[in-house]
């Protein structure tokens, strides 16, 4: 039944993208632009993809060779499924996001254009593009994660695949957060600062790799983030819903999964489909709305389901706590950043006394803003627990634990249409770039404003989201990693864990080690971001003094140089980040074995969602109150709050989308290599 | 025995205080100014423990009604006992922080004519005037413990006097750093940007203030701060040699305990004798010297003791542990701050593209700074451990505990040669401003600005080891939580705990609240010194317009004005956040008991540390990274990168004076509040 609503999903979604594809596109020189991003980005991908083959291949053989357990000692079968399942989730993720930056780039120019006809029809092209996006990575998540469960009928598998999702993720995400702010950053630096040309000008080399960069971040790095955390959540909840089936018979837990990720999906079919926006309609509260009515739907037709097919109704009061509570932490972190609320601004006053309280309101604000989140994950997980306890008291830990797996579940259910409205975010600020090299005029350049400054808003809330997601997902990986243990345990004849006691010793070096890692590799990417941009002003100042004209405006730069940098240097300033998690976790697994690895990995999620809420959050709240500055307060364009609320909004820049949504990615890889090698801690650890 | 060392302590103290006081003060203007700021510190002293007096009447009154017990249910003496034990604990810690300043007042400008013969009797003057400090606060320590101990004979009034200490320090660090980046802010934004007068100019009315801002953070507050870390230690190993105590019968695990503490003690005093520096010696080295030299007197004396009376070397191997351990995190820290490392270059060098990147490499590096430290940390506490654990296998899990709490004993056994380098720091600072007010000449600036520079690089590595005590101090005392809740739980005839267990979902919620706390907190502060400077700014500006001669320097402001409104400010702004983590505390322990408090401790000790290791030293990297381009480097003083570098030493001021050495009182005080409540969390809780 999966499997059909999923290609439901890849139905709707290439009969968007048809629909989108039909949309006219006679601006020559918009379509000309378009094609340069389209080929940028294809570039970036290509690359991205090939450095991702080897480095898949690698990670293939060494899964073939040791899990879930090494080769010499285990089942010759379970390993190659494994290495299978592994390459099937790189795989996946890959064709969702190759399909997304396709259409995302196809869509900002025909966005552009139909902006000329109103409002109504530019939304409409900006928002199917991005929900092509969203359906491809929802359809292909449960696609992915049915398949490899009607053939294997196996929950590590299952891990397997979701640890080739969050390989994906990593170098989607971390790798294009580091590609898009190399290019935003030096083409500011050379652009704006030393030449004094306008953004966006045709001249500047960096100018294309810019708009690669919003895609190559937002559109197949969120896609990618947002997809991991979905096959993550539904893998946490496979392993432990098939513990269950094994204690009682039958497949009923495993169906209740599939069952509530399959009508997640279809509720955001239906959210699609009915997003309109009026004549003079406002696009953020049409974004929002279709959140709302897809969030509603799926709470209808899970109850309408649960009814019916006589499901435990404790399980779905813990799927609805997780998609509520999911929903309230978004619209908390929209308080911090939205640009009529408080803290906008007052960090925008505080703009007037120098760039130093600029920064030091922000993080305040930052700071402050990760409490309801953390008191939200923190109700989610322990409401799911206690709902979901009583349902039977032989097995009332497992019970308890399947309920925080399917809290995710529910979290992540409306995913079809938070990536959706994330992807639109990117499309629309294409489009806006667009319609000025293409002069279609003001009125469409006020239309483009209006749905990109949607898109920001919207961006903050969906970006709350998905951490929270992420968050429950891992406290359920968590659970998964336990459940792992001891199942490996009990087939080596070992004791099992019956938890992680901070006061084990073990237990708190781990996670003192664990809380540390996210910090260390936030500033590697961060300071990666600053190696790279070095490496592309160069090339940047290269190029206006060898080409001939290229000041004048009367030859081409060469854009292409400008994207090889950024995505060679994306690539070879992640993998050391990556690395370092991997390894570190590796050291204190096998150093303090699997109790360490427990609270390594609680540490790790507390510090990382602590970290990721912080970073995105400040970044946003920069970002706003740079544009409220320019909308005229306090002092507008040119003064001297106006130039603090820059250094603001370039200090947030890699915070909001270079290190902070990779946190989430970083803490569920380590969550998966941790699962995955589970049996080589137990058996192999110096305490 | 503990007591007559502690006596000794304070003859060597008073020794010490009237060897400065003989040293000769002829400097009319010196001697003038000097007393201005000891009047300042006083006032501020005076209202910070008015409001304190006030505060800790209530809080005994609490203690009296509801602590250990409820006094309707438990044992009246007990309450009585415990409230007058937590009023010692701010008595004592009141005392040492009074001596502490005054001696800091008089040895400022004793120093700064001293400099006139030379740097040798000039940092003699500056280090015995710290020496005091460091002495007051071992001694009184070490003497409150021994006393409540003598008197009460119980671990657990000992924890009133440590909660006691806390309050205090809550207070004098957290107070007292708000009330000196308030002066310091504003009297830099006013002076040195609006009026374009130099730093230290008497005609600005925020200048006193600043300079008494310097004593009441560093002397006081940072004495303070490592006084509760001491107490809170020693009160934490208390009660585990207590409890172990019991079970063995006769009192030698509480001697033993007295024992190491009294000698660290000894320590301290040899080393602070032992001082010296050549004449044309290296301040830095003689500061790190004497440090080393403590810790080898220490290692030794220990090593003797052990010997001869025959304790258990495993206990002593913990000990020492502990010590060198932070040994190495404050070398460790001292790279991510010292002018002459990468870290300090790479930021001065980035300042060069403006200041967001400033901001950026000094983010990343404070991040990166924090993996030795929690390592350190982590592997000290598990050495510690795996040390003591086979001690006695029928109470291994113990003696583990007592194992780290006597880690943590052994890190702050120098205690008193650290807060005597830390309080070296603003008397050879003040000299330095003083020297230049009382125009003793180039000769002189340039002994006390090397004198002042030793200082600040010293100052980086004690609070790197003051955020490393206190972590390991507050990880005894979970350990001590544990065991006051079994032994409430056990007169209750309820059951107890094992631990606390990170699948357990009350645990984690608390977890992820507790890890919440620190930065809600943090940003409480820093927003509170952005409204205070807000508020003396106004007030300088009144000065300035109704002042008649003021700008001429022929009338003298109304520097009184200045330093009540920063003291009224600090203590206003510094309640809310201080109730906020106290509440929060109750909050979490009335919705989830003793378990969710297990966990809200966790978290709070796991990212407090993480942001005050940030805070502290991404603060000290700012700072000498402005120091190194203000020293010739990067284009120096003037050019933008030594702008761009002043905007970060702004974001890092509060940082590092304010925000991030608070976090580790905040950590105590509610460790402390939770052991107290214990009972009341056992016995109402909603879950």
């Amino acid at each position: 039944m999966s499997i059909l609503i999923s290609l439901v999903a890849f139905a709707f979604a290439a009969w968007l993208y048809l629909w989108v594809k039909r949309q006219p596109a006679q601006n020559q020189r918009i379509e000309q632009v378009s094609l340069l991003i389209r080929l940028g980005a294809r570039t970036f991908l290509r690359k991205e993809y090939g450095v991702l083959a080897r480095f898949a291949s690698v990670a293939a053989l060494l899964i073939l060779l040791f899990l879930p357990a090494p080769i010499w000692k285990g089942n010759f079968t379970d390993n190659v499924i494994m290495a299978v399942a592994y390459l099937a989730g790189t795989l996946f993720s890959a064709i969702a996001g190759k399909i997304g930056i396709e259409i995302a780039t196809i869509a900002n120019g025909r966005c552009a254009e139909a902006a000329q006809k109103g409002i109504k029809p530019s939304f409409m092209v900006g928002f199917r593009g991005g929900a092509v996006m969203g359906m491809a990575v929802v359809g292909a998540s449960l696609l992915g994660v049915a398949l490899v469960y009607l053939i294997t009928g196996d929950g590590t598998a299952i891990l397997g695949f979701s640890f080739g999702a969050s390989s994906l993720a990593l170098f989607a995400k971390a790798g294009g957060g580091i590609f898009t702010k190399t290019a935003d950053i030096s083409a500011d630096l050379t652009g704006k600062v030393e030449l004094g040309i306008p953004e966006d000008d045709p001249r500047n080399p960096a100018v294309i790799a810019d708009n690669v960069g919003d895609n190559v971040g937002d559109v197949a790095g969120m896609g990618a983030d947002l997809f991991d955390s979905n096959v993550a959540s539904m893998a946490a909840a496979l392993v432990m819903a098939g513990s269950l089936d094994l204690r009682y018979g039958g497949t009923s837990h495993v169906a209740t999964v599939f069952c509530y990720a399959a009508l997640g999906l279809l509720a955001s079919v239906i959210g699609v489909m009915t997003a309109r926006i009026g004549k003079k309609g406002n696009p953020t509260r049409a974004l929002n709305m279709s959140t709302y009515v897809t969030t509603a739907v799926y709470v209808a037709l899970t109850a309408v389901v649960t009814a019916l097919a006589n499901l435990e109704w404790r399980i779905w009061g813990a799927c609805i706590v997780g998609l509520l509570v999911g929903v309230v932490i978004g619209i908390a972190t929209d308080y911090f950043t939205d640009d009529s609320k408080k803290p906008v601004h007052f960090v925008a006053g505080a703009s007037k006394s120098g760039p130093a309280f600029t920064i030091l309101s922000g993080i305040s604000y930052g700071f402050l803003s990760t409490l309801p989140a953390m008191i939200g994950i923190g109700i989610s997980a322990l409401a799911a627990y206690k709902l979901c306890e009583p349902i039977d008291p032989a097995n009332s830990l497992e019970y308890a634990m399947f309920g925080i797996s399917m809290a995710a579940v529910g979290m992540l259910s409306i995913v079809g249409m938070i990536v959706s409205n994330d992807a639109y975010g990117p499309i629309v600020d294409n489009a806006r770039g667009l319609a000025e090299m293409g002069s279609l005029g003001d009125d469409v350049l006020e239309i483009t404003d209006e749905l990109d400054s949607a898109g920001n808003t919207v961006k903050a809330v969906t970006k709350g989201f998905a951490i929270a997601a992420a968050g429950l997902t891992v406290i359920a990986l968590l659970g998964a990693f336990m459940s792992e243990v001891n199942s490996a345990a009990s087939s080596l004849g070992l004791p099992g864990l019956t938890g992680f006691d901070v006061m084990n010793p073990l237990v708190f070096f781990g996670m003192l080690v664990g809380a540390a890692i996210p910090a260390v590799f936030s500033a590697m990417l961060m300071l990666g971001v600053d190696r790279n941009a070095q490496r592309m002003v160069a090339e940047i100042h290269r190029q206006f003094r060898e080409i001939v004209g290229l000041r004048e405006g009367k030859a081409e730069p060469e854009y292409n140089k400008c994207i090889d940098i950024a995505t060679a240097g994306a690539i070879r300033e992640l993998i050391p980040a990556g690395l370092m998690a991997i390894v570190a976790t590796i050291g204190v697994g096998f150093i303090g074995g699997v109790e360490a690895i427990g609270g390594f990995l609680t540490g790790n999620i507390v510090s990382g969602l602590l970290l990721a809420l912080f970073m995105s959050n400040s970044g946003g709240l920069w970002d706003n109150a740079k544009k409220y500055v320019e909308s005229g307060h306090e002092g507008g364009k040119g003064s001297d709050a106006h130039k603090a609320a820059v250094v603001g909004d370039t200090v947030g820049d890699p915070f909001k989308d270079t290190a902070g949504p990779s946190i989430n990615t970083q803490i569920t890889v380590i969550s998966l290599v941790s699962s995955l090698l589970s049996v080589l801690f137990l058996t192999y650890s110096l305490f």
